[in-house]
């Protein structure tokens, strides 16, 4: 049986002792560097559990805690910018564990020569993000490098949320039978990113998905607490989310393609770009992994929602290949989703 | 009078317009930084108060929760790396505010290029002082930016800690007739770091006194509850810490030179290189506005304290000259102690 991380032999094109650009892509290289540096440092319970957002208890309080740096290039694009990207991302983060996102903090490394103007645009960017979201930015930091020491401006936010009592969603929830839900199309965000810094033109021009996802998450919690896991697929799309609850519920996955909404132009790009729409980042959807009995209760309420109307079962949970994610193509074989160890576009997020 | 922060009239080689490094400095340039754009957009009765930590009510308990990205160069120094000084200076600004340091996130730029083992050190030095601090890193994230678009590794450290209910310490808190208290000798950090970095040598090694305050600040708790305000005089040294508390309560404060500890390397080096140690950074020292009547009870506490065995009273509030910080000087003159625009050093952490 493949084994989806493969610790024995290095990926292709690594030199194993100096830090690549697929070691940020949300791929098995970001995994191995988790694995191989962090963890055996850092290793505790609720770090161990390699969910999105911490859980911990504070005074008898659950509260999710949830860390993510933003170094998108281009700094503004087609449906956002670094500023509604940063207070989205992490938003999302804190809801895929159940969290109501309360409070952020926010921290600017800005490289010497920045324009005053665009910090000032990001910066009202994230308040009118931050107001939609029900968060407050209530604490900062600003560094200053010299030219040529970063990339015009990277955003740290870090934010705080609280789990009710009842809640205990987490990726190694996932059991057989469960079934897979998709909140929408996928690829949206990194093809919208890809087009416009490459400068490619469509007959319509592809937007950013980034959005705040609590509302939906909260409509589906209104309906069922049978919800094992939620999962925002961002770097390194669905195939790196889905693995990953794979791996850490030991089951495997199997998806339907037919299933799996992608938009015309999106799917296009993707063809022209020989890129795969399940390795492509999003910034709008989420992956959720819910009992059968209540799977059409809970996509019937996502598609209710707003950012949920194209919502799918786009799969099920299955007791064999532990940690594999397969697909049944359209053309009725099956094939195997694996992660990819780096980038197929770095710098998404 | 002088004011202290003047936006009539901007800071001598401003461009107006652009990010210069003096933004990084904690000195007047950030304020500025700070007021026209990061208040104006986020503005909250938390934020607005400019603690070094937010704290905020969450289901009843009082949370602290702050942030700080490092970005020193070079990453390892006498004394420390930064990834002993991410900690230490996020489980420090949580301490400034009276809270126990509970849990940090960690999140990571990486250069493309870095070497794992550089990686790999600053990572277990992180682990090693977290256990010293009584902390969990919990949560966290991996960016890689292509090589040139980064300096090696850049760290952001958050934090979350409860703060007891008894208990407010703010920057707004110093009253007329307070005094002003410091944990021992000033600048060791700054000119460690410079003294590596420009290759100096002096008869002994100085070292970062980066260190875990925490244990220092119960202390000082345990003997009073009457402590207005704590700070760390890191970026801008005791100079900016001072100014800032001074602007926030508007009160005056009143300095004496003879009274500041600087060790005799330091002294040299500052003189050598034309700096003073009140502007210089620190990572293991705290200031403590306290009542006058604890003032000796919580010196004394201060002193029983491996980090605080040097500590003074150093100073008075007043009600005179509000926002202004002066120093009565080893030759029987007054003198001003503004804040500076800009860095003497830049990336000191």
């Amino acid at each position: 049986m493949k084994t989806i991380v493969d610790f024995s032999c290095p990926a292709p094109h690594t030199a194993k002792d100096t830090i690549l650009l697929g070691h940020g892509s949300g791929g098995s290289l970001t995994d191995d560097l988790i694995r191989s540096i962090f963890l055996p440092a850092f290793h505790n319970p609720v770090l161990n559990r390699l969910d999105d957002q911490a859980i911990v208890i504070v005074n008898g309080s659950r509260l999710a805690l949830t860390t993510d740096s933003f170094v998108i290039k281009p700094l503004f694009f087609p449906g956002g910018d670094i500023g509604s990207l940063a207070v989205h991302g992490t938003v999302n983060d804190l809801a895929m564990g159940g969290a109501k996102p309360l409070f952020l903090s926010a921290a600017f490394i800005l490289e010497e020569g920045l324009s005053m103007g665009v910090l000032e645009r990001v910066v009202r960017s994230m308040q009118e993000v931050a107001q939609v979201a029900g968060v407050q930015i209530v604490t900062g930091d600003t560094k200053v490098v010299e030219k040529g020491s970063g990339d015009q401006l990277f955003i740290n936010t870090t934010g705080i949320g609280v789990v009710p009592d009842e809640l205990s969603l987490s990726a190694s929830n996932a059991q057989p039978g469960d079934k897979v839900l998709l909140s929408g199309t996928i690829g949206d965000h990194g093809i919208a990113i890809l087009a416009h810094r490459e400068g490619l033109e469509f007959e319509s021009q592809i937007q950013s998905d980034s959005a705040v996802l609590y509302g939906l998450v909260a409509e589906m919690l209104g309906v069922t607490p049978q919800i094992r896991c939620m999962r925002d697929p961002t770097r390194g799309g669905v195939s790196s989310a889905l693995n990953e609850i794979a791996q850490q519920s030991s089951v495997g996955i199997e998806l339907v393609e037919s299933q799996i909404p992608v938009r015309e132009e999106v799917r296009g790009a993707c063809e022209m770009l020989g890129l795969d729409p399940l390795y492509v980042a999003n910034e709008g959807k989420l992956l959720a992994i819910v009992a059968p009995e209540v799977a059409e209760l809970v996509v019937g309420a996502m598609r209710q929602h707003p950012f949920g109307k194209n919502s799918q079962i786009i799969g099920t949970v299955s007791g064999k290949h532990p940690g594999l994610v397969t697909m049944r193509t359209a053309l009725g074989t099956t094939r195997i989703v694996d992660m990819l160890p780096g980038d197929q576009l770095p710098r998404i997020c």
